[in-house]
């Protein structure tokens, strides 16, 4: 059976949803979006979302014509019509149909949703980052400007590794799709404040780290990469992610560290607590 | 009558030519583009805006399915089709649909044509701009990442300026929709030689300026702004456009300088002779 999406709260057969050419996403790359999960049809730090995604279309100068409430009443009739337990459910806005191609109009807004298969395990070999020099424009926004990230892919191909991990002026930043911690020597959870997309995972993971005392206050440095014990990623498909080995070098012993296991138990008991 | 615009060498009626929102524009922001004007249904620099169109292409790793000569031979039928005696046409290269949402996939191209009343003689009050300090991404190929310039429309028009003018580390790039020159104290004509879009009218004007001895190769730096005689921007659009103000501050006596003049009149020269 088919699946819906919604294009500007009509719902329209997943396969033919479309917009017209003269899109400002199409014209010139402008729009954002926010993604979350849905475990067993519930939706996962909800609000968070919902908070982060009218953030968004206010610092890109975009305006959302649904409440907040309407948004969550249309997501959670989405959610009911699809019939699909545990999925992505992507919410896009972009700068509508720009009579001169140039200008924002009235935002066009696109929900998708997608089945996907989630992990409740961490996974114990992790994944492998190549670093890259990069700041990404608007970083507190969660924009569609994906342009280094999907041009780096045969880069990151080519080196073996999983996925690319940004720093800039010395200081290591987040990857294209998830935020960045390590565990420094010292075994305190380190993640850069300023700069980078706070995602909501993030948000949860200082949480946790925050309540067993393992927090510390620092941006983490190149050099930092060296020395760590542990290294993670987070988004909400991956949760926690251990990173193994950045530039060809392992991280610790080569598997999930201690820290990172915990912190990953935690954060799937809040989850499912949410 | 309604216009064609192409969907894939497919014509559709302009009005609803449309891609599915899978498409990585949408998803990632993620193509190239180029624009070239007709004069009396005649294209104006072809073979350039093809150069540069195959050119980011390949700088950003899409293929496109057509030769050359397809694509000239697509572009021609167009015009005759439409019949819009003076235009602009934009052929747009998509990331393609992409199944994950991230990877590029078989480009989309679409090739827009819409009417433009283009204008034979150089404005005498000429425009305002504002300066900025950023530095495009990939900045070599004409993408669609135009987060920026679309931001900062507010922020200009607050200003009461009509345009604005990027730098970074001291150098003054371009606009991001044009290439910026300035005559300087000495009377020679200075463009910014890297980290910018290379334009089509740029490289003629710079033929025109190196035949008449008034080229000097060297960036511009903010400073230059303060002294220069005549500022002026080019583009397919609008050819040679004077700048008669940047940052309040009036450029030489306020109104378009008897260097942009000459290098405007050569230039309509050039592209009705091409």
């Amino acid at each position: 059976m088919s699946k819906f999406t919604i294009v500007n709260q009509e719902f329209l057969p997943a396969e033919t949803a479309s917009v017209l050419i003269t899109d400002l996403a199409i014209q010139r790359g402008y729009g954002i979006f926010d993604f979350f999960k849905t475990i067993d049809g519930r939706p996962v730090f909800l609000e968070d979302h919902l908070d982060r995604f009218y953030n968004s279309a206010a610092a890109m100068h975009l305006t959302v014509d649904l409440s907040r409430e309407e948004l969550k009443t249309l997501l959670l009739k989405l959610i009911e019509k699809n019939g699909i337990a545990d999925s992505g459910i992507r919410i896009t806005l972009t700068g509508g149909y720009s009579p001169d191609g140039y200008g924002i109009a009235k935002p066009n807004m696109i929900i998708t949703q997608t089945e996907m298969i989630l992990s409740k395990q961490i996974s114990l070999e992790g994944i492998s980052l190549i670093t890259h020099q990069y700041q990404r424009q608007l970083s507190y926004a969660k924009t569609l400007d994906y342009l280094m990230a999907v041009w780096l892919q045969p880069v990151i191909k080519e080196k073996g590794a999983d996925d690319v991990l940004y720093h800039n002026n010395g200081i290591v930043s987040e990857c294209p799709r998830a935020n960045f911690f390590i565990i420094d020597q010292s075994g305190h959870v380190v993640t850069t404040r300023e700069n980078l997309l706070k995602g909501i995972i993030r948000k949860h993971v200082l949480e946790i780290a925050g309540g067993l005392n393992l927090l510390q206050h620092r941006d983490i440095t190149l050099d930092d990469l060296k020395n760590c014990k542990e290294a993670f990623i987070t988004s909400s498909t991956k949760n926690i992610l251990p990173v193994t080995k950045i530039d060809g070098r392992v991280v610790g012993d080569g598997y999930a560290g201690p820290v990172s296991k915990l912190l990953s138990e935690k954060l799937q008991l809040k989850a499912a607590q949410h």
